[in-house]
């Protein structure tokens, strides 16, 4: 049987070339011992792609040129030598950017048995949906009427983190770009500001208008202007919780920090990073407290979605052009 | 009775000039129930009154132009009308910069008994030692064995810091400018390295050299290169106390912050910020940890001593020139 996959030809300097990715296509091995094979149903692209095509280790290795990309994907078992799972199974794994999967049955687990559609497990119910329950509660410790801000705030991660925030009480504002993102934020009273044609300044003054009082928590998934904002708007014992920087992931070369940074201090801010690997032990918690809440339309989801294998290259840069609104997905 | 006091008659921009401080004679009131008259004997100048010369209020009221400036001082009480202090008690207290205090009874404190020197209760056993030991032990979570990096080492806040590290048994590393601070720092068993003419680059190549490990724990006095070069060398999961970033407190403009600040996200960094008065509760807990060390030799202090009243403001802008080793104090 035949797969077709991705890889890409080069490391790239600033945003990646759509001439970046190759598709090819190669015959599998026959299925060892252990070995699954599945028809992939729905990939899975993120920014955090971006950080694993620049040829350094960081917090993950990165990807081979000339290999097949890597990313989160779901599908169907078509052919089984690991007894746990049997073929017609729904599961996820991180085989993505290719049709045909094929690998060890302990890198696949079996989508749990809840009432939502297959592709939530790679968004709202998968690594974003988990990456925006885990920045609030464990990482910036969210608390009861908590002021939360939240900047890309309609995208995969964001949307979750705002409707999470806003039934916690408080005021809960969302920095996106366009009309339809901020208007998807209002639809779910949150109070959206858009940072289009705005300084750090400019910006400050519009958050300030909607949240006079301040924010307790800033969900950061993209620094630039958005964190010096935010580092203006916090208020005394504010904390940040740092999911991503994705203005910076195509920069070429370094990029300023912020000019108040001593905020941090003035403020006695507190501002942790986490990359959600390392959380995954909660992950049955966040499924028995969000998934429910999927399942029954408490917590909505957006997805923008790309149609057939050729065009994951085009979602995923689509990510850094700002387009999508929720999770981007592809169908095959 | 008269009192000597100094007052600035501006909010300065950038490093204040000597004129800005003025020196006044008044007489004193009489004094009124529940008051007390302190002949100060030892006055404290500290990084943070430069923040009070803004005309902003901060984590703290700013100075008024015309009016006595403030800061801690030691002296001895002459004449009480408050019932749990006499004339001969040594005591501290936040009206510094005169030489004859008077102030409600109830913001004066006496001396703890411990054989120390008066003066150490505003350097290595006052609010710039508890500022070293709640950096190291509240905010950063320091544990035995961690690698700890100091900037402004030898200063009054850093010259405790690295001792408190050193005795947890990990590589403690000292960042200083001059030549006798590095040697200071050398005879503690500390390494020593300087930031003199090095960029940020450089000075990560040169902490690399000592601690190739890296480090755990971050203890932030400066910021500037300093911070960048603290970002490349921290560990997965290292931990910064941000105490102080006296490298912006002069600066006329906003500065850019570290180009690398996405470091916190890909090592899962925590920064936090603190101010001391937050944590004051904990005076007596760090007095009883480290009083009897400083008593008994086991901990070491430097001091670098002006001489008279009308050399206050001369201690205070030396702070920001680096002249001092340890704590700088004024003796009246």
């Amino acid at each position: 049987m035949q797969s077709r996959y991705f890889t890409i030809n080069d490391f790239p300097q600033g945003t990646p070339a759509r001439e970046l990715f190759e598709l090819h296509e190669a015959e599998l091995t026959t299925l060892a011992e252990g070995e699954v094979r599945i028809r992939n149903t729905w990939l899975s692209v993120d920014p955090y792609m971006r950080g694993r095509m620049s040829g350094v280790k960081t917090y993950i290795d990165p990807f081979v040129i000339g290999e097949p990309l890597e990313g989160a994907a779901v599908g169907e078992v078509i052919e089984s030598r690991d007894t746990r799972l049997t073929v017609g199974d729904k599961v996820r794994h991180m085989a993505g950017w290719r049709d045909i999967a094929q690998l060890p049955g302990d890198q696949v687990e079996a989508l749990p048995d809840i009432e939502v559609p297959e592709q939530t497990y790679l968004g709202v119910l998968g690594m974003p949906g988990m990456t925006a329950w885990t920045g609030l509660n464990r990482i910036a410790g969210m608390r009861d009427g908590d002021n939360v801000l939240v900047s890309a705030a309609s995208g995969a991660v964001g949307s979750l983190a705002v409707q999470l925030a806003k039934a916690r009480g408080g005021t809960v504002v969302g920095i996106a770009g366009a009309p339809e993102k901020l208007a998807w934020l209002e639809s779910h009273g949150i109070q959206a500001v858009s940072y289009r044609g705005k300084d750090a300044q400019q910006l400050t003054e519009a958050l300030q208008a909607v949240c006079p009082e301040g924010f307790d928590v800033y969900y950061e998934n993209v620094g630039g202007v958005c964190l010096e904002a935010a580092l203006n708007t916090l208020r005394v014992n504010g904390r940040i919780a740092v999911c991503g920087m994705i203005a910076r992931y195509n920069a070429e070369g370094p990029m300023p920090g912020p000019s108040n940074l001593p905020m941090v201090l003035i403020k006695r801010l507190r501002m942790q990073g986490f990359i959600i690997f390392d959380h995954w032990s909660d992950y049955p918690r966040f499924l028995e407290e969000v998934g429910p809440k999927v399942a029954n339309g408490e917590i909505d989801y957006a997805e923008t979605v790309e149609e057939g294998l050729e065009r994951t290259p085009d979602a995923f840069l689509a990510l850094f052009a700002g387009t999508n609104t929720g999770k981007m997905l592809v169908r095959l």
